[in-house]
C-alpha cells in the first residue's frame, strides 16, 4: 500500500453470482486492497455467492428473510446485523443484494454500508438499470459506488466509472461492458475507504 | 467527406455567447461538416452569438420574444419559424437558447430540432445542470445532444460524451470540462445527420 490504510473487515450481502464479491476478494489477494472478507450472507439458498465463498473457505450462511419478499427487514434484519458483528464486521459491502436494506442495518454500520449500481445516477435507479439505459436511448452508461442511505439508490456517490453504449448492444453486451468497470470500480472506492480518504460534505463525497 | 452527404441549412437560436455555434462553424469552415448557417437568431438583443454572426458575416437578428419570459411562443414562434423558413433552413440548433420551445417550432421542423445540454440526460435536465450535477456529488459528468421533443430535455439522444467531476472541481472548473466535449459532440452530431445516418427506433436514436 502506498498510502498508511486500516484494515477493513467487510461483511458481504449478496443474492446472485458474487462477480463483485470476487473482485474484492482478487483485490485484497493481490495484496492491493488493506482488507477482509470476514463473512459472506445470502438471501438465496443457493446462490453462487455461497458457492464462491465456500470454494474460498470464507465463513458464509444463508439469511432467511420471509417472510419479506424484497427488503431485509425484521426479524431477519436483526438477525444479519447480530452476525455481522459477530464477525467483526465494519464495513458492509452489498454485491448484488437484491432487497433493499432498512434503517436497522444502516444504523447500525453508520456511513459504513456501500452498493453498487449499473448506472451512472442518478440515472436509472432500480432494477435492471443497464436495461432501462439501453431503452431510453443513452449513449453512455457506467456503475456508481455510493453509500447506502434510506433512499433507493440515492445515497452519496464515491466512484462512477462511464462505458459507451455501442451500436447493436443488447442488454446483455451492455450489461458486460459495465460489469467489467464494476470490478475495478469497487475495489477503488473500498481503497478509498480503507486510506481514510473519504469524507462527507453535505450529500458529497469529498477525496482527501 | 468520407460518406455521402446532404448540405444541412442551418438555423441557429441563442440566448448567450454562442461557444457552440463556434464549434459547428469551425467544422464547417475545416471541411469536416457538410452544412451552412443559413441564420442566426437571439432573443437577446445584445448576446455575443450576434456579435459572432455579424463577425463571420451571417445573416442575423434579435427575435423579440416578448411577452413571454421563458419560451418561444405566439407571435414570436411564428416570427420564428417564417425567418427561419424564408432563409430555407432545415435544421435548427439550439445553441444556449434559453426558452423552452413549443410544439410549433417542432411541427415546423419536424425531427429537426437538436439541442445540447451540460449533462448526461436523464440526469439533471433542466437550468445549470453542471452545477446540480458538483452539488448532488455525481463523478462523472458530461453533455448531450439530442433531438428536442415536446417535454424538457426529454427528447431521443443523438451524441454523449463523459467527462470526470475531479476533487476541487468549482462550478466554472467543471462547466469548462464539459463545454470541451460540446464543441466536439455538436459539429459530430450534425455530421450523422447531414450522412443520414441517424433513424429513430421508438425514443431510441439509431446508428447506421
Amino acid at each position: 500500500m502506498s498510502t498508511s490504510s486500516t484494515v477493513l473487515k467487510i461483511g458481504v450481502l449478496g443474492s446472485g453470482s458474487g462477480s463483485n464479491m470476487q473482485s474484492v476478494l482478487d483485490a485484497i489477494q493481490a495484496g492491493t486492497l488493506n482488507a477482509e472478507i470476514r463473512l459472506v450472507l445470502s438471501d438465496v439458498a443457493d446462490a453462487k455467492i455461497l458457492d464462491r465463498a465456500r470454494n474460498h473457505n470464507l465463513p458464509h450462511a444463508w439469511l432467511d428473510c420471509a417472510p419479506f419478499k424484497t427488503k431485509l427487514d425484521g426479524q431477519a434484519e436483526q438477525r444479519c446485523i447480530a452476525l455481522l458483528k459477530e464477525s467483526g464486521v465494519d464495513t458492509v459491502v452489498l454485491a448484488g443484494f437484491m432487497r433493499i436494506v432498512k434503517p436497522g442495518l444502516l444504523r447500525a454500520f453508520p456511513q459504513r454500508v456501500l452498493n453498487i449500481h449499473p448506472a451512472l445516477l442518478p440515472a436509472f435507479p432500480g432494477l435492471h438499470a443497464w436495461q432501462q439505459a439501453l431503452e431510453y436511448g443513452a449513449k453512455v452508461a457506467g456503475c456508481t459506488v455510493h453509500f447506502v442511505d434510506a433512499g433507493t439508490d440515492t445515497g452519496p456517490i464515491i466512484i462512477q466509472r462511464a462505458v459507451p453504449v455501442l451500436p447493436g448492444d443488447t442488454a446483455a453486451t451492455l450489461h458486460a461492458r459495465i460489469q467489467v468497470e464494476e470490478h475495478i470500480a469497487y475495489p477503488d472506492a473500498l481503497r478509498l475507504l480503507s486510506e481514510g480518504r473519504l469524507s462527507l460534505s453535505g450529500r458529497r463525497v469529498e477525496l482527501a
